[in-house]
């Protein structure tokens, strides 16, 4: 796989402390022309799915053969196997804990290798920060044009992230919020291909919290300020907006405790 | 104009989210050799004024050439103009909604272009995130060498920023808090030429909330650390600091609840 | 020194305002090569000791001959000088109040000067930020290969940072809490060595707030899940830490109160 030379970062580690830029000064000392791109480091402590979620939205924007780099690793110094992975034309280094999942079932031809071969770590390896000892040089390597496969022995059952897809009923189907964006956008666990299953249903009727809105429209102007609607998200995902406001604050919803919140699609 | 290969970002997008990085990889798709620099992606949602002013104190720090992306975009998806503009030796891609205005206003020779060519789109664009599938490709391009003019049709009346400058009366001038910084200083809309203008009227009382200061001083160290201070900033705007205090509580004003307070200059 | 091209960044400007784009812009105008890495924009307003851990912290990851610029600078405008050192094979860009103290300190051979040639700053230096119109031209030129003695004066007597060790008595010894990271882990002023003078003690018990812990762990699987433990972090400092929890709640302290709070070991 040719390289693009960038490797992203996503991270729960915050940006007030000096772990970011320890990996990045790690990452430039193997491989000084790597282009290095934030996706974000304000995933919630040790949130693996949440940073799944962002990584899936994030990365296929990039080029083919950037490195994705991600860090939420609770279990860092215990039993987790650390990875490297292929899929989709993109590489993926991190903790064996399901955070490439949803990248890796996207295509039915992935690889994941166990990283043990020391030669691409850090001289001294602490058991608190794999992060800056062992994946930020091995990310390094990859976009300098190493493959995994020399990086260890390949791993057959990479740990998968448990997921709730939403349930189909009679009536139609129920999902959850598994995002609120900073806009207050409720995103949902639903996508484009779900509702096609029952598109000849008719008129969908969408419910979450205390909101009920009628029809999938295209473009947030379709409806007046201040008016409630849904839509399928620019990552094909149902998600449930309010134009210029915020959907999370009309459904009688938090921002962070939407998460996870019940909606509701009836036909 | 000769490109300087730096790609500037000012959004309302956060940091949370997957968005910023699926702007920054669009762009290294299209040009894998620009520089990317945040301004910041903490604009309130929405606040148009609020990034027009950021810009207009960033970007002269760059070199010409550098294109300033801005993602302020209240309207996507609806009627509003997606607009290239060049003014001033620089570039800008976003919406046309004044949020570039002050740096357009500054420059007579000024041109905006909308944007409807769309060799230069992604291949699908949403009607939700024309930051990525439309600015992001449009500023790589730009920032690559293409010419704004090759992307569409002239605009002659591009959308204008409302502003209220500072009014002057018999006893001086009275402006406004535009924007209350990390160190709690109080930003005017009141700048040196205003002052200029009635400069041979005798040593000037600044009030603001609760805070009342004497004269104009040239530096924080003229004052006893905790006593209170007007200057000029170091954008040529009058600004009312505490020395390492926070003017902004001095005053009795909150952070947020500050902007758009009322600036009296006496003299 | 052969340089390494990157420019580190430590401020306490945030990222809401455009104080950190205006430095970078200046910085590429002087060095279009230069690789920019933020170490981190949010150290409290002013606080000198904060930049200090996080900049001893992280310099360490990078390159040799790569430039360490910093700007909390309460003083700005003021008596304090501007200074470029060089120590252990980095250089240091900012102002001489003991932000560079612990990177001089561990090497006999650091150089300090006094920035006062004026051909390498911007051409108009304001009173309020001299991180734009000093330090950001200096550490680009310096990146670029020039000498920090081309600069200025060698200063003999840079400010040092008041710092309080560890202090020993007969049951052990007794330090304090100097960061609470994003997990909550308790970093303290007690580094490996101090230990190590005391290590043929036995057993040691720490106490930090509520918190009781009993041994020095070497990684946090070693303990069960919600469980507190001691170890030697990943710069060598002791740290109390909860596996997947966060230390400084369970011991009672909060966030950012926790800082400064006593850690007692006693053996």
């Amino acid at each position: 796989m040719k390289r693009s030379g960038i490797i992203t970062l996503t991270t729960d580690f915050g940006v007030r402390d000096p772990y970011v830029a320890s990996v990045k000064g790690v990452i430039l000392g193997v491989h000084s022309m790597a282009v290095l791109v934030d996706v974000t480091h304000e995933i919630p402590a040790g949130d693996v799915a949440a940073a799944a979620d962002v990584i899936q939205e994030a990365a296929p924007c990039f080029p083919g053969g950037t490195v994705h780099l991600a860090v939420v690793d609770p279990g860092v110094g215990g039993e987790r196997r650390a990875v490297a992975a292929e899929a989709g034309g993109h590489l993926f280094v991190g903790p064996d804990n399901g955070i490439f999942w949803p990248m890796l079932k996207a295509d039915p031809e992935f690889r994941v290798f166990h990283l043990r071969n020391e030669r691409f770590f850090r001289k001294e390896v602490s058991s608190t920060f794999h992060g800056r000892d062992i994946f930020a040089p091995v990310a390094a390597y990859l976009a300098a044009g190493r493959e995994p496969a020399e990086m260890g022995e390949p791993v057959a059952d990479p740990v998968e992230l448990a997921e709730a897809p939403p349930v189909f009923c009679e009536s139609g189907l129920t999902g959850r919020v598994i995002r609120v964006d900073r806009f207050g956008n409720l995103i949902t666990n639903i996508r484009r291909e779900h509702l096609e299953e029952v598109a000849d249903s008719g008129r969908p009727v969408i419910e979450v919290g205390g909101l009920r809105v009628e029809g999938i429209r295209s473009r947030y102007e379709e409806v007046d300020r201040g008016e409630a609607l849904a839509l399928i998200g620019s990552t094909g995902r149902l998600e449930v907006s309010v134009n210029r406001g915020r959907a999370s604050e009309r459904a009688g919803l938090g921002d962070q405790s939407a998460v996870g919140s019940v909606v509701r699609v009836r036909f």
